[in-house]
């Protein structure tokens, strides 16, 4: 990745998010999913939170009257997904990812601890599934971590690295965009679950 | 809090952790908890995670050819609980607290938006609870976030700030300490739930 070599100024929490591909709207998936997630809290719902972004914290500077300065500290990898929470009695459990692919779905995208803590969701009774944005068509798509992980273990015996947009638009469930809840895929697992 | 003028390096992820009285047996609660956690992983018991610390990060460095650095960046309040995560198909919920008082639980050291978010994981059918550990005793107990509810919205409405220690213990449940599940929480869960 070609950083600018320099000062950032961070306007958000999330690290991640500064650095997503924007959507039409003018909103990363990740905004719009934080927003959705608010919605849901907001009219009891759903309570699913974003989980913080991990930092390795080495240095902090603690003024005599004021609040604690993190002044050195670095991105840790994530072990998990990014989202989880609790959805009418059930738990659920998903990554988020947008491309600026047009043909497929890398998995490069997503890392083996990740998959391998969704699989294990399922195998304890949770809803696992990954968001996925096909940013330059706009189109945001609901695939179980069932269907990803044919591809996932697929790709492990040496199959192909990616899944084809073509498969994610037939396997997967195009989320409806709606003006309070952005990307409402409560609404989808409502016809896969319940 | 009398924090030190000064920079203090970092050994652990957690800020939290680095604060918490230390247990008879070197370890903080936190700590204690973490390992459970990971032992009930190693063996499939269960999913549970801590939540990464909420950080706010202002600055980033980004060299050319190494790691982006967090140069400021500020501990933020959580607004969920610590710890969540997945156990017989089950969402579980909790927040880990240890204190030296002998005689009571102070309710300061809980946080509204926490004690908000745990209530309305009952609502929404989750499991939740906090684990309170009296580190002069070594004692650690569970409590349903029911009864904790109870002492907190008397409190709302001008009644004692704490729960005293004779109410733990007989309304909450003492967790047993064991070699690799060393705040053996699930026992207790299996006993209430299962």
């Amino acid at each position: 990745m070609n950083y600018p070599n320099g000062q950032r100024k961070y306007k958000s929490v999330s690290h991640s998010n500064a650095h997503l591909g924007h959507g039409k709207r003018g909103m990363t998936l990740e905004e719009d999913v934080n927003i959705t997630n608010q919605f849901y809290l907001d009219t009891d719902k759903a309570i699913i939170h974003k989980k913080p972004t991990p930092v390795q914290i080495v240095k902090v500077n603690y003024p005599r009257r004021s609040a604690a300065t993190i002044t050195e500290a670095y991105f840790k990898q994530a072990s998990t997904t990014d989202y989880n929470g609790i959805y009418r009695n059930h738990y659920i459990d998903f990554e988020v990812k947008d491309t600026k692919n047009k043909t497929l779905f890398p998995l490069a995208n997503l890392h083996e601890h990740q998959m391998k803590h969704m699989e294990s969701i399922i195998h304890h009774g949770g809803i696992s599934f990954i968001i996925i944005r096909f940013s330059l068509f706009n189109e945001t798509y609901l695939l179980q971590t069932e269907d990803v992980l044919t591809y996932w273990h697929n790709m492990e015996n040496n199959g192909r690295k990616s899944i084809p947009y073509e498969d994610i638009k037939s396997k997967g469930h195009i989320i409806p965009f709606k003006y309070q809840a952005r990307v409402d895929y409560l609404s989808i697992i409502d016809q896969l679950y319940f």
